[in-house]
């Protein structure tokens, strides 16, 4: 990309980069630049703490975690970085309806928050980092204005298209 | 204070001031000048829309909500901020456990994220805000990073006396 | 239809349309006139704003709100209208098993009520819609009142052929 | 009261009646005539048919039915009497936190609504009758928009003495 | 069956007759006599007066009942029968996981116990029953004892099997 | 006592008795005779075998038997007795609020029934013996019906000094 | 195998054998000689009584016990044996989202505990057992040892890919 | 104590040390001697490292650890040591009844298992500790034999007393 890294997306597994790829797309179509890799917080503990404590010598300024089950990564990432970490809570195979990632990633101790955003919820993590660099970055601020515009467009388009045709219609 | 505000702290009712003043308090400690009032999503819609349309317009860079039950006050200041929300989730009194609260603001849909912490988690939602002003402020970074130091410090103490005197004596 | 308009419709999302025609088509039946469209508390919250403040003054008698996840459209419907506002909690896509948008709907605080149906409950919001405007309207309350009838006069065919041909042979 | 009965605030036992007679206390403030007692759906069956079977008879408009535990009062009422039923989930001395009441009472199938409001929601039973009675009664209306305006000044004067005096004077 | 029926199975729905149907095999099996049909509390609740008021009248000794989603049908058969109710939570298609069909079920207030059996449970349901009859009934009791070691013959044919074939070719 | 025992009432531990005399006081009042005592399946397994395979050969009808926590003495008592098997699962100290005890009684699998109670549910457990006693034993029957009517009674008392007096009188 | 039984693996149905399998399977990748069969604590008691109370004097070391719904399987085998006892919790079909299995296993009473490991975490009990024979014996925990440095290049592997393909080819 | 530890104990907190210090009381009572001290994961994550990956050169041989809400110390141990680690859930002040503690703590993905106990169990840590090393030492197996057999004792203490007593004297 030749862009200095802003943000670092970190999974536990690769099997949460279906979730976790739409962090990277919305910050890709948001212009920002990043990184995203597997840091396993079980199973590759040196690779996390060298991670955890270099990203914000490296420019990094915010880092997005995602984890599954008993969800230590966006945790254990906040407790040696003093970055914003967004966690995201992954509903896994073995995953107890999620609740078991929320839990674990949202209900961290006094001292060491982790910005927990929804279930599954990447992109919206994607977002927020950019609202994170959009703080001191006017032109991120802008594309993110503009962003939630589109949001706005998009809905007025369907109302506009459902008042038009009716229910019975819309969909078919 | 006389600096410009960074920070904008708000709930949805005075009941909820034992917990969102702790974001207050840790926001003192760090120096980070900050805005504390009452916005109700649900009893003062119009001052809802007007604070939330407008913060980022005076400065503000961060906005942390706090709210009970349905709480809906950092979901809605979302819908209308492009500036990084953080959602305090309230264990009130008519709530159930707290889940409601914590529901309420994590599950945010796609494209309007809230940052959650922990159930009145109003201290670590004033130590995430400080860590975002932190990526584009060196000083309140090296402060965060003390702030951590002083953390692992006060854990020192403790570990050290425990081993010292012996489980049996500490804490009489 | 040329009738004036007794009851609104409103959805977060197109997505919630599939169940929230439900409640279309239960009026219909009934023979109330209605409106449904798309607002989304979150994409369009000028609409919003705009959709509650005038419904009552367009001649609307009730609102029929539905939504998944942080679901706050019919909560903030309620905090700017004077009107009953019927809330029904969906059971969408990365829901939390509908936990989220039943508890987003059902824990508001004091003084604004909504008037919440089972999840994915859109058909009985319809029923419910329509037994307020029974309240001062005596054709429709006979209707409701035959209604009612009909769906005991189901389950008499029901157990009827069920206790004429046997459980062994009932459904094949 | 001289007035004739709009509303009727029934209850499963005795030790429902520091909830429910919340609802009581704003139906009187908004000058809307009221009768309260108690229905047993469990140890008084008759009473139950008897009462749901004709309220709508005596001119009763809109029923608030508050009970605990597995709840079936609000259904069963409902199931018998063509109003509009509100249900209010109560948390007895030995509900499981409330979820029993509020399931039992919620998720009633299709063609037979119950109007559930929060956890302990009595108040808001009271005012949601209250705006039902409004669709066709001009005063009544009037005096909820009141009311809501009411809400508004009142945390207006909160927010406007915190903001003078503080967080950390606040509540002295 | 020529034979007086002692138990009565009901349901509140013709979708609950696949897994109520499972309490009449058992019963079949145990060769007690046994009637089956639909009763629903909500829409047809003067056969539900009717049905719980007389069935102990008619020599019906045990009552199996069975609903799902706020489930009512139990507890207000039990509110107006002398006879021990047994209640079968159903797991229907809008439940919430099924907890909503439980605590409607098994958490009755004093005075009006429902024999609750696990969600799904008829054929437990059944047994139960049969188990009751056999208080009284030394041959039924017999079957029972008969029917336990039958359990027990089971689970042994398959670990011998298993113990000797192994566990890689066990199944295939 | 003097008579034939019918009932056995079990408990896991002696800080359950608090709950279950109360199935032991609605027995009495019942006049059936019963005895009560203490067996935990995890502490005295050899008790556990002992009293389950024997209890209906000293002519025992119904057991009671109530535990907490990861209760397993309702399951176990009925995997070895053909009697009726009542479980009341109890809020204990350290049970999270009462589901691992509901749900380790409750969720019995295919061919072991427990005939679960509601959450410190003893007295209705003890009703409920005395109505499966009923299904062979006319005095027993009628004097249940006698318990239903009282209950009635009651209530019937309390609504009417409650529609005498007032709500806000009541209760003074 | 030639070689010493130490680790027992015990079921409660062969309808959890495919999650059981798992530990075997990992203790035959560790070289740890084990046994595996079907021991029912509701269907087959008396061999349940005779396992626990033999298998120490057998020279089994550890027992992994899995079991579904209100799970007795592990708790009472517990009850019965000196030796350490892994809990492995078994989603079954008629489980509530596995819920009723992990509160069965965990809640264990004071005096009696069970090594409980995650939902269907068969794999888990297996190295779990692993470590404890571990403790005695220097072979297996290097064996463990060298487990978990394959975990860690296992991820090594992956990362190292991703980081080179990227996140849009990687899984094509 | 002049033996060599065998077992550690660690928590994360010193607010968790009324809970954890009776694994300590359990294992003096049993003579294995033990260390005891503070780790946290998320405020000392260097001492974690530390800690873990040195535990068993050290020659211990279990470890204990003890943690509430998002608690990762349990498991981030045992993503860096070799040996049996148990994790005692604490239901700490913020804790949401417990249950985030447990998930926290439970949920291990596959390659890395912590032996969880009941929450708040850290009794049966310890007793779950002892028998682990007598897997391996004949000595403390007798112990944990005559252990059991004191739990026997006691209860057959109380049942005999409250047998003899009767339920309305006992406990006076």
């Amino acid at each position: 990309m030749g862009k200095k890294m802003l943000i670092s997306i970190v999974m536990g597994s690769d099997s949460d980069l279906p979730v976790m790829k739409q962090a990277a797309e919305v910050l890709e179509q948001l212009n920002i630049p990043f990184e995203l890799t597997i840091v396993s917080a079980h199973r590759t503990p040196h690779r996390l703490v060298e991670f955890s404590e270099n990203a914000h010598k490296r420019g990094i300024k915010v880092i997005i975690a995602g984890a599954g089950g008993a969800a230590h990564l966006p945790g254990m990432v906040a407790s040696m970085s003093p970055l914003p970490i967004i966690g995201v809570p992954i509903k896994s195979s073995n995953s107890i309806d999620g609740w078991d990632s929320i839990l674990s990633i949202l209900q961290m101790p006094s001292g060491v928050p982790v910005a927990t955003v929804a279930l599954n919820g990447a992109k919206n993590a994607g977002i927020l980092a950019a609202q994170i660099i959009g703080c001191s970055d006017k032109k991120v601020m802008n594309d993110i204005i503009k962003f939630k515009e589109n949001l706005a467009k998009e809905v007025e388009k369907k109302y506009k298209r459902l008042e038009k045709v009716g229910y019975k219609v819309y969909k078919k």
